[in-house]
């Protein structure tokens, strides 16, 4: 095709952004059964991690939800990291329950869940109608959902404050999700007290997600690249880098660098674990509106392949990589990869992630700045510990080029080989 | 009574932050149609500035309902910084029209006539039983209300941004107003293109309410220094500083500061003055959250008592100080005299809204860095170029007074002698 004489394409000149509204702070959850009450909720269905649950930490909600006179319906049988099956049996019991209103009290897994449990009992279907296309139907929820309650008890996910739920689909050796903004809970109660009992494992691999997060969003596409939609409908849920996500961003990385460490060494330190759950949250409003690209595009097939062993320091037996460790292991590579299109942020980033100055121009600054959080939170930080070799690197090339749609994101998108570089250089 | 043996009032540990929806950019206001459709409206109250109407500016918006098939009614009858009176024409009007959703397009004046008219169309009853007390009834809301779009056209009030709809009550002498999460739009439209039309004068007055809202936001006193309520129904809507409302307060602080006076030089920069609309929608966000206190409450008087001329630059013949002038002419005292509360932040607000370092204690800092933006952008400086004098000092006392919601805010709460102090330095 002769471009040089094609009219340039019109190019994106609007960006929006969305936050869920968060009360934050020591004992904000026990305005749960208040903040119920001002929704309108009578009935709730309340999706609670099973750790969370056998531990106590979370009674205190239960009780302000029952204080509060909410008729409340418990599901505790919460996937990590769920899969169909898991999203299915909790779609069933909500639809056996009936509720009014949703509660979500655990990590990105249970919130995910409800979320899922609210779409599919206020407009029906199947989940995989809901899924992402291509590989699901793509269905849009045709009006609001009933209102979710979101109540975090790690500081990772952020999914508080996104309009997502992950779904994983092992018989496809894939993760996907739904995305809508119908999805976006109506309130987020983010209370530190809640992730004292956090293992440090679990404190890590959550923190570094937060920071990838950040890193990818603040580093995303700019938005003015995109070539503008046909309607408004047409926008994507992930618009790119704009300054109100990069606000949001860079207060993460800035939080992530100052707190991760000593949110890890244990859940005294109730500020350390409040300033990782609010950068949680930030970072979800952040990645919400900009997105994330080429480590979340490489995690799914690194997570969903190998379900090596289970995790050191996490509850329970089930095997699988954390999110946020698949994540990370492949952030410094790509990051290298994407410096060329924006040096200076990629630079500052690493500014804001350190606190320390950077050499302008230097490529390593941001993969020296994230390889020193990893060590020093005890992650690993390749993927030959995760128990990946080159062999295996054609089989997560093909995962990560499935998807195309966070791939569209990075601010250089990847071909195949520059995917086995990234890859390879984080073996 | 003797403290010393006292417990000590257990201190609030909570905040919360919440966002309009926000889309930002030139064109965006061409959505305004699809966004009725997706917010579900079939038949929209439209309240529209006049100037704006008159001028064509908002064409687009309009045409866009039409072409969506919305039903409009429109509705220009608005009051520049609007009385009971007009209020109540607009209330009628839409009671009249039976809308099932609101637009607005213009300035603060047209939002929160829209929030208005959508509240007690809504709800029912007078404005006066709405009104925060002790002026009002302060009755709450019961539930949600019917959908407002804003459409904003200058970057001032930010009124897009937050849950408050000015009221001014000329037979009492004092402005107040109505405030609820209710009241906060469902959607903005923050179209820089439609700003270009606005007169220097507005620009500068409309800029400089920006910078206040955001310098005294950022400078308002720590949430953590109110006492914890006895209930989350009594936390008041202005909570205090908070590391949220901060982030956005800074941002609008550096944004103000960087192109406030481009934006004055004309409308043909529309960078500039797209940067002071996004400023005005950030600053909203922050003031929204943490709120303004002594400049604001010293506006109320100062623009109540005197309505001496009409203000240069302003379309129309209606004699009143513009809401930014009313503001910012206390600022540089306000700021001396809050000073003391947190000398470190002060400076920092200097720094970001000049770009420069300062010397840390530097007192003045802030000060002069406002005094100089009002200069730079031909603003009035002093209440002397109002035409206020010694005399009238007790008077504007009185009203500041009455500003106790506002008051509490503050780092320090001024007495009388501290407001006598501010409004004599500020002659
Ligand atoms: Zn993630
Ligand atoms: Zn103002």
């Amino acid at each position: 095709m002769d471009t040089a004489n094609a009219a340039p394409e019109p190019r994106e000149s609007i960006f929006t952004i969305e936050a869920t509204p968060v009360k934050f702070g020591p004992g904000a959850s026990a305005d749960a059964g208040w903040e119920l009450g001002r929704l309108g909720v009578e009935r709730a269905f309340v999706v609670i991690d099973p750790y969370v649950h056998a531990a106590g930490t979370a009674q205190g909600v239960l009780d302000s939800l029952r204080a509060a006179g909410v008729d409340v319906v418990l599901f505790d049988d919460v996937d990590t990291e769920p899969e169909l099956a898991a999203l299915q049996r909790a779609v069933a019991a909500a639809r056996d329950a009936a509720p009014d209103g949703f509660v979500a009290i655990g990590g990105g897994s249970a919130i995910d869940t409800a979320k899922v449990a609210n779409l599919l009992t206020t407009h029906g279907g199947e989940i995989m109608d809901w899924v992402n296309p291509p590989v699901g139907g793509g269905r849009v929820p045709p009006g609001p959902l009933r209102p979710l309650l979101a109540v975090p008890t790690t500081s990772g996910s952020g999914s508080e404050a996104t309009t997502v739920a992950i779904v994983d689909l092992p018989h496809l050796g894939i993760k996907t999700g739904i995305s809508h903004r119908a999805l976006r809970p109506a309130q987020a109660l983010v209370d530190p007290l809640l992730t004292r009992t956090a293992p440090a494992a679990v404190t890590a691999a959550a923190g570094l997600d937060v920071v990838c997060h950040a890193a990818e969003s603040f580093l995303s596409r700019p938005y003015t690249t995109r070539p503008r939609p046909e309607s408004p409908a047409a926008r994507p849920p992930y618009q790119g880098s704009n300054p109100v996500a990069d606000l949001w961003s860079a207060e993460a990385l800035r939080t992530g660098g100052r707190f991760l460490r000593r949110a890890v060494q244990g859940g005294a330190d109730v500020e350390a674990r409040g300033f990782m759950m609010l950068a949680a949250t930030m970072a979800g409003v952040g990645f919400g509106s900009a997105g994330v690209h080429i480590p979340h595009a490489c995690a799914y097939p690194i997570a969903g392949l190998r379900h090596a062993a289970h995790p050191p320091g996490y509850p329970g037996t089930k095997a699988f990589i954390p999110h946020g460790v698949s994540v990370i292991v492949t952030a410094p590579a790509a990051f290298r990869f994407t410096f060329d299109a924006d040096p200076a942020k990629h630079v500052l980033a690493a500014e804001y992630l350190t606190g320390e100055p950077q050499m302008p121009g230097d490529r390593e600054a941001l993969p020296r700045a994230l390889t020193a959080l990893m060590r020093d939170v005890g992650a690993p930080t390749r993927l030959r510990d995760l128990g990946y070799g080159k062999a295996d690197l054609p089989a997560l090339i093909d995962g990560a080029l499935k998807q195309q749609r966070l791939l569209a994101v990075a601010p250089i998108t990847p071909g195949r080989d520059d995917l086995e570089r990234i890859l390879r250089e984080s073996l």
